[in-house]
């Protein structure tokens, strides 16, 4: 698909669709629209002859889309473009859909306990929303709230929260999707139990933007639990911190979420905040996020974790119950990369059996020492998804073995059973993994479905197949 | 596929990958094969000239549709046959693949509260492992424990314990399948969080056995709650019933369990059973089923419930506590179908938002009285999910206006944006039904998906297509 297929008269096309004013053509005015927020040494290079549109309706992405399938122009979807993989990044000329103008709210259904949102509500539109409702919150939390609904659901976003109450996949009834075609596809709806025929639903999530755009969702919501406490365990070695982890999945208090960061991380970003970091003892620091209904339960949960914690060897474990205290930890817990973001030359997102955690960390950080270097460790711990990075050279430049070291990370990984991405996703920048990941008959499926909904092959070129 | 692909060279091949004593043939010998659980007026009629063979292992599996694929020769499989839908029933001669001795519980991994299981573990086998275990569980609950997990898999069964858990389908990390061809598939794993790419395994769960053979499911296992309870709220009305629980799914108390039954079956099944069905007030009964970590937890859901149902004007609530107490409760729950058997004709499966519910139920009861008869209702109310029945006429036999009625059913509950299968499945019952209830172009999708799955059709034809 080398000719660019963005031409003149598509373009009049699409003003025709969304009028003229919601039509940005011109580099300098569509380079804003390119990138997300992957590291920019290993950033896809995005195509520049592209066309920004914003439609404000799923009939305009219909008609957006028609005029791409004639064309056979290719479309990239962008929401709040804060992923991790270069998903929206277009690497051929394209269509880029901007979907900030699908930003209503359609329904808080309080009987249903669902809300029913346009594609580019972003997670923080979603949550003061539900702040005017007493009691109701949305769990899942992949930690920017500019992150919008449709990329949440198109790349079945995580985060820490996942620990308690999964992963996007497990929250969404129901999704409107347009078709390459044009086609409107009205999936699911506002139903618990669904056993009509394929859940095509489930298959949009996590598919990238490859297979349909993705214009509404219908998401559970869940009433707010009114007790939450923040637990800091430190203990000296991470394989007694794993240990930890498990001994409380297995007990049923299960957190909404369990933190693990290097110890400096905690302590330096801390500094940086103008704040201390009051766990002094220990190598290997759980921060454990409780949530319950009341305060009693609270309390319970808080027990069963302290004793948990102390008989596989922690030192006394802080406790946070005031807001103010919690809200210092989790600033902590999510500002440690402003500390490191300068020394990150590329970063992971792998994931292993939680069983596996402690001895594929420790690996991770024998495998780095190697070559002489350092790699950051954070992770969603009882999750089993690690988040580490490769660093630049102290020159600021790529480390010549920075590809060699990569691939011996996923080896690792792989000899642990896992995964090259527990979160953020192939995008485009770990196709040539998911090649390696998975066995030729199951990437032989993913394409016959790819071809199935988009036989031009027009949906977000280069992201999960090869160009 | 008029012709019959079962050979005797087929047969020969068969018996070499299996063992001929795993090969059954003859008509006799195998028509105890052929059916489920579905009433015998509406089931699917099975063809007879069926070879049966039971694999033990996925290689065999892989062996026999390799066979099966070279002959294009149809494969059905059967798990426990406790389907409502016809699923295991073959309409064409077909290998029917018999799981009963892929029983193996290949693994409970307490750390990472995972279970390894081969397809034809029964649920009740599952439970029995479980108590050998301090404190583990499995939620999901289709009430036959006969169920097998390969059966539970690709049908995502639900049942009553749905409101607190999920279905299936938000259990299941990870599973071993046979493509037709005879392709081995590993998808997914111990892992919490994998977005490598589509996600199979979730198309996989509910597609009744068109694509694939599941032979191993990964399935997460939860530590057992200590503390339960059974409450019966009568009501005067059905929409208060239905009021008081929407309130309590908004209230975050979130029972295990919230079951409804017309009045006459609780009071006439536990007549039938030498009980005395406590509740005399009231024509509406919700049996509400509580399950918690504590006694402390347990008795502040059960204070907020009954408040709950007082304030929308329940009769007092009568609470057990005591074991022998709640299983009388349960069991007039589970036996109702033993009062009711040889009246029904055609039985339902209908799910609603549970916002209409009583609306719904309440228009199913206007719709029969409109032809003179009546339908017995029975529903995981909580869920949406009702289910309800068409009458014989009092001689017994089928009534001419059952086909009209069915359809007005169904129209009823597309009106309340429903679903016609809350949890059996479209299996070879609601074919017609699924292709109303779908736009063509998700049709197309699911046929395309079964095309690049299944390329010859072999797989369990008659299912959710035509044939």
């Amino acid at each position: 698909m080398k000719d660019n297929r963005i031409t003149e008269n598509l373009i009049l096309q699409l003003q025709e669709v969304v009028g003229s004013d919601y039509v940005i053509t011109g580099k300098e005015r569509t380079e804003a629209y390119l990138y997300d927020e992957v590291e920019k040494t290993y950033r896809p290079e995005a195509a520049t002859d592209c066309v920004v549109v914003k439609p404000a309706s799923t009939e305009e992405v219909s008609g957006i889309l028609k005029a791409a399938d004639q064309a056979a122009a290719p479309v990239v979807v962008r929401g709040g473009a804060t992923g991790l993989a270069g998903g929206c990044t277009p690497v051929v000329d394209s269509i880029i859909i901007s979907t900030e103008r699908l930003n209503h709210i359609v329904e808080i259904d309080q009987e249903n306990m669902v809300a029913v949102l346009e594609a580019g509500v972003t997670l923080m539109d979603l949550l003061e929303e539900l702040e005017k409702y007493e009691g109701l919150s949305f769990p899942v939390h992949p930690g920017d709230e500019g992150a919008q609904m449709g990329g949440m659901a198109v790349t079945n976003a995580g985060g820490a929260r996942a620990v308690r109450h999964g992963v996007m996949r497990k929250h969404i009834l129901g999704l409107t999707a347009v078709l390459p075609n044009g086609e409107i596809l009205e999936l699911g709806g506002k139903l618990i139990k669904n056993n009509a025929g394929y859940n095509l639903t489930q298959l949009l999530l996590g598919s990238e933007g490859t297979l349909a755009v993705v214009t509404r969702v219908i998401l559970k919501i869940f009433p707010k639990e009114k007790a939450s406490a923040t637990i800091v365990a430190p203990f000296e070695k991470i394989e007694d911190a794993c240990h930890a982890v498990t001994d409380i999945l297995r007990s049923g208090y299960t957190p909404l979420a369990v933190e693990y960061m290097d110890k400096r991380l905690f302590v330096d970003t801390a500094k940086m905040l103008g704040l201390k970091w009051q766990a002094e003892q220990g190598n290997a620091d759980l921060l454990i996020i409780l949530s319950e209904r009341t305060e009693q339960q609270l309390y319970d949960a808080v027990r069963a974790i302290n004793e948990i914690c102390e008989k596989n060897g922690a030192y006394p474990c802080l406790y946070a119950g005031k807001q103010k205290e919690e809200e210092e930890l989790l600033l902590v817990r999510s500002q440690h990369y402003e500390l490191i973001k300068d020394e990150i030359c590329d970063s992971f997102d792998m994931a292993v059996p939680v069983s596996y955690v402690s001895q594929f960390i420790l690996g991770l950080k024998e495998l780095v020492a190697e070559y002489g270097t350092g790699t950051n460790i954070i992770a969603h711990i009882a999750d089993g998804n690690v988040h580490n990075d490769i660093l630049f050279l102290p020159d600021g430049t790529i480390p010549p073995y920075a590809d060699e070291l990569k691939h011996k990370m996923y080896d690792l990984c792989y000899s642990f059973d896992g995964t090259v991405t527990g979160e953020h996703g192939i995008g485009k920048i770990r196709v040539e993994e998911l090649a390696q990941q998975k066995d030729p008959a199951e990437l032989a499926l993913m394409k016959g479905i790819k071809d199935v909904f988009d036989p031009k092959g027009i949906m977000n070129p280069g992201a999960l197949f090869d160009l």
